[in-house]
């Protein structure tokens, strides 16, 4: 029964630095990614994976809860990464932080920047 | 000539109210993005568009500079957009604020909520 107000969701940006071999590795963010939308019981509806000329790669992934997105800048040994799950029909506060931390994790990644806005 | 250092880009995360016939109209959006990446000089490497079955839609738009989102709740009168442009090889933060102002207007839309995060 979908809800008959708005319920804002969270959605976490951040920036951290991560080793260069995960940042040029696509494939590597895609398993992740998929992993974890499996893990949580996310619904991917869509996605871009696109890898540029100096080794980075930019992420996208729609999902029915919202989106995913990471842009890798190995050459500066850093990504921004940011994750958004809209809590219409449940409340997805804690999957939001839990993808974040496993993307963290997985990243081997040190968190520059962090914060969460509910919207 | 790349930068030797990361210089951050801007990303305005948002909440609007607007006209429902636009919230549901995917079509409408697309060439509205599309005007603006062609005008601000973006290049456009990947998208999602994504219609739900209660009308609203989901659109991520990748581009070399970072991405576009924005998902629509045609039901609450709403919508969640997000913009963001890397400054790696330009300072692109008026590109970033031109491109949210013409969405809003684009949209008719009233802004609940605009935050800009330098990232």
């Amino acid at each position: 029964m979908p809800q008959s107000i708005y319920k804002p969701g969270l959605h976490i940006v951040s920036t951290f630095s991560a080793p260069v071999e995960l940042l040029r590795d696509a494939v590597y963010c895609r398993e992740l990614f998929d992993g974890l939308i499996g893990e949580l019981g996310l619904v991917k509806v869509g996605e871009v994976y696109h890898s540029f000329p100096q080794g980075g790669y930019t992420a996208i992934v729609a999902l029915t809860e919202s989106h995913v997105s990471i842009h890798t800048w190995p050459e500066f040994g850093m990504a921004t990464f940011d994750v958004f799950l809209s809590s219409f029909m449940n409340d997805n506060t804690e999957k939001v932080r839990a993808f974040f931390d496993a993307t963290v994790a997985g990243f081997r990644a040190t968190v520059t920047n962090r914060q969460e806005i509910m919207r």
